[in-house]
């Protein structure tokens, strides 16, 4: 396998797999160009909104989300929440998501978070449990739409 | 029962109940003064970091807070997330949690959020089903100190 390196979104990395990893998850590389690259911006600018992706032979093959939370609790602790994480079909079963993962939790623990959580459904469950995890509570969701 | 405001969070609210509701989720109120007015001001800056509180007779009974996150998917979605929900012990089953929560609704409606979300345990879980919210799947959490 060749060599994966971990390391945070760029914008060349957009349209070099990028979206279309997230398409394994829900469709994201349709977006235009534009809007794409003002949310990018608006991610990039906020030191508390981090995407890690993974790169094999100079394309983006994975990505995961930490969103660090400031709260008034915990002596003015900080939460990282861990949001869409995604392998594209043609590179699962490398541990590709494991090293993201993996990556991110070392952010939030150097950012000082107190813990790190995530959703997500049974099926990946024990994915997270091998990295640590333990289930304590429910995600419930509104739709607004 | 005096008239309820429900209302976004002003810096005045920290030493006026605001911390103290907080004290009911997790200890808050012992937090210093710099570093609570520090978070404020951090907090207070971001747009997509929306507290609110309920007021009774010009004091802070109760808090939540929603979270406004960019995501790519969904053609470039935002999804509400809603974290600590908390009503002060001596102001519970007055519906001021239901109010603050209406409020946070509309506001990740307004922002256009295609859905909410948020984590509880099974004790309070019927009190986010009477406002609509269904479980979707799990929580799970790594403690990182």
């Amino acid at each position: 396998m060749n060599e994966v390196i971990i390391r945070e979104l760029e914008k060349k990395d957009l349209w070099n797999g990028f979206l279309t990893s997230l398409d394994s998850l829900k469709e994201a590389s349709s977006i235009d160009k534009e809007k794409a690259d003002a949310i990018f911006e608006k991610i990039n600018s906020s030191p508390d909104h981090i995407i890690a992706v993974a790169e094999i032979d100079g394309k983006i093959v994975g990505a995961t989300t930490l969103l660090i939370e400031s709260k008034f609790i915990h002596n003015g602790g900080l939460v990282g929440h861990i949001e869409d994480v995604v392998v594209d079909k043609n590179h699962q079963g490398q541990k590709i998501g494991e090293k993201i993962m993996k990556f991110l939790i070392e952010i939030s623990k150097d950012r000082g978070c107190y813990k790190t959580i995530l959703d997500c459904t049974d099926e990946v469950k024990p994915f997270y449990e091998k990295l640590g995890f333990k289930q304590v509570a429910s995600e419930l969701r509104l739709d607004n739409i």
